[in-house]
């Protein structure tokens, strides 16, 4: 069993092709033993975005603090702590920090997409 | 695309078995079109305890709010908001609250496994 705090774990910075003040942790991944699906933190500064893309895989989200939005069908969804995110394979989606804190959540992708 | 907060999500309580003050949310799952994985967040009221067991499954967790720990090779490991767990299929695992407020945590499940 691994237990770890988001804030031990290391970090990969994200900027350009899109991402802007974008910071990312494998929490839990196939290095771990994780045989089907990877977790994932990303933490997004003030005025940070993911990039507007589409993917093949699914991602399962779950929003622990900040305040943000998702881009969904053409407009900004808000989401909070507490916020829970399915975005299914091949459709256009995009996270921003609408606040002045970090915005923090998990994300999970399934095996064989890439981990980080 | 499916955005939810945990408080809208239909809640299913659990008592017995092992289980104390122990209450349930799918937030994403087959229902929703989740191909490979499902999440659910649990709330341990205070005192509250989920079940001392093993099954064939993996857990991926992340603590949202609340104190808590975790039961690993016989001793309790604390966790806090920002912890994640991997529980590996197979392993004796069980979640308690040792705070006075709610805990709060996303518990991810592989597709196969019941959803809740």
């Amino acid at each position: 069993m691994k237990v770890v705090h988001f804030e031990d774990a290391e970090t990969k910075n994200f900027e350009g092709a899109g991402a802007t003040g974008v910071v990312g942790r494998l929490l839990i991944g196939q290095a771990d033993g994780a045989p089907n699906f990877a977790m994932r933190l990303f933490e997004l500064a003030e005025g940070g975005a993911t990039p507007r893309h589409t993917h093949a895989w699914e991602h399962e989200v779950f929003v622990h603090a900040g305040k943000g939005a998702v881009w969904r069908n053409g407009e900004w969804i808000d989401v909070a702590p507490g916020t829970a995110v399915f975005v299914p394979g091949g459709e256009e989606h995009q996270f921003c920090n609408t606040g002045s804190e970090p915005l923090r959540f998990v994300c999970l992708v399934p095996r064989g997409s890439p981990e980080l």
